[in-house]
């Protein structure tokens, strides 16, 4: 998938903000190179993209989106290293290279994973230092509440403990909106805050989100069962392989299509109050849907 | 140890609090069952209490301390679980009890740090959230700095890395400056900052956290090498057997010790620009070197 020029532009921005912000965490060499690794592996980064397009719904002024789109992308990298240990999720690939844990041992996996958790706060604590704006704790609370026990970790603990016995659809769904839902949710409400959004501006963008999120989970399931190892630069079949409840194993992989084009349409309507100031989010939401990796 | 009136006053506002923080952080029952094992373990909550003891050498008035304070704790209980972990220290008692991963298994442990380590930064976050004093970000800073890849993560990776060849006492130093001082020094520049403490005041208090942090650690240290199982709450001997460098393998345990109270009176030294209100962190440096576990 390719984004057109404005997300292009979040995305190199983003980009280059990540090795900047990476360059200044310090530590010990092995440590940032670990660190380094998974965070700058490219990717789309369409979180950070999603906090940036989220933040030009609304007029321009206040504090710099940057740190929090950046933050919610180390939390999403950490993540991704911590999913892949062996005593959870177990997976040797990721985007196409081994593993944070096969490459650099289990240890300073988990170490590397905590270090950029630890230092998406620190970016925006520090970025944002001595701010009067309210949108600086907020975006912390928010960027924290999603990714904690109640958001995407307790997601990963209900998704390994309801591995391998079958889960209904209301479940599969509470699942989702916590583990891949929450931070999608947060890089829009962040985004929205940053902006100095009205509480109903803020609450159809959640709204939006919501749809968008889990449209996102359904297209990933439907991805993992159809994709090539090539297209998907981790190992496809996974899912199943681990009795992993998922939308293709609740509905089969046309109904889980249509489910996911039906979501993003939703998510599209609440998007209806907005001009084309939210073009942004318009296109991302049809990405989330209409891609192959 | 038993602490004196005030600071015991302390202690059970810290107690109280982080229990209420935890009702308040949600998810999954395992989930805040793991972290809960943890975190309301006991102990003499050091770090929260040295918080509030350094927010009390200033006028009282802003924000409430007690949601950094718990989040130091938090933190403190989060590196614990992932220290312990088999790819780590493998240690298999912690307080006295099995550690997190031997009794909810290792994703469980994982997952229960991860989630530890970002409700610290939410209920920083949330109990600030717009707040316009240049204190409430500068927290979330202080601590996430402390704690991350040039703190304490990047002490753990020292330590493990050099663990097996000898060091000297100035590398031994940067490691433990960063490995337990760091979360020590931000404790105390985090209630100073709280207290809207002059820089020369938190240039002094950071100094006297800094012999503190390290006396601290030399007594650990002799600990390991000379307290009881029972005592300890943990398996002693671990860090001779696993060859580590501590102060004991580099000086011996006399010398060791006279090294801790010279360090402590180098940290009160530090002390002697502020009166009485200063006398809870007297104690405490008293307190760091004068335990048995």
């Amino acid at each position: 998938m390719g984004y057109p020029p404005m997300l292009e532009e979040f995305r190199r921005r983003v980009e280059a903000a990540l090795g900047s912000y990476l360059a200044r965490c310090g530590g010990p060499p092995g440590l940032v190179e670990a660190m380094g690794y998974s965070l700058m592996a490219g990717g789309k980064r369409m979180r950070p993209v999603l906090l940036l397009a989220a933040r030009a719904v609304f007029p321009p002024g206040g504090l710099d989106p940057l740190p929090a789109a950046c933050a919610v992308e180390f939390i999403h990298t950490y993540s991704l290293i911590h999913d892949d240990l062996p005593a959870l999720d177990d997976d040797d690939f990721r985007r196409g290279r081994p593993s944070s844990h096969k490459r650099f041992g289990e240890a300073m996996a988990v170490l590397a994973g905590d270090a950029l958790l630890t230092q998406a706060f620190w970016l925006m604590g520090e970025e944002y230092r001595g701010s009067a704006d309210p949108a600086a704790t907020a975006v912390v609370a928010e960027m924290a509440w999603a990714a904690g026990s109640a958001g995407m970790v307790g997601g990963q603990v209900l998704d390994t403990v309801e591995t391998g016995h079958a889960v209904g659809q209301g479940e599969l769904e509470r699942i989702h909106s916590m583990k891949t839902g929450a931070l999608i949710r947060a890089a829009v409400r962040c985004g929205a805050i940053l902006g100095h959004a009205s509480s109903d501006d803020l609450a159809a963008l959640t709204a939006c989100a919501g749809r968008m999120g889990l449209a996102f989970q359904v297209a990933d399931d439907v991805l993992d069962a159809t994709a090539t190892a090539e297209d998907l630069g981790k190992t496809p079949g996974k899912d199943e392989a681990q009795g992993k409840n998922t939308y293709v194993s609740l509905m089969g992989v046309e109904r889980a299509r249509a489910y996911a084009q039906e979501l993003t349409r939703e998510a599209l309507a609440r998007l209806d109050r907005f001009g084309p100031s939210a073009d942004g989010i318009r296109i991302l939401a049809r990405l989330f849907v209409d891609r192959t990796s």
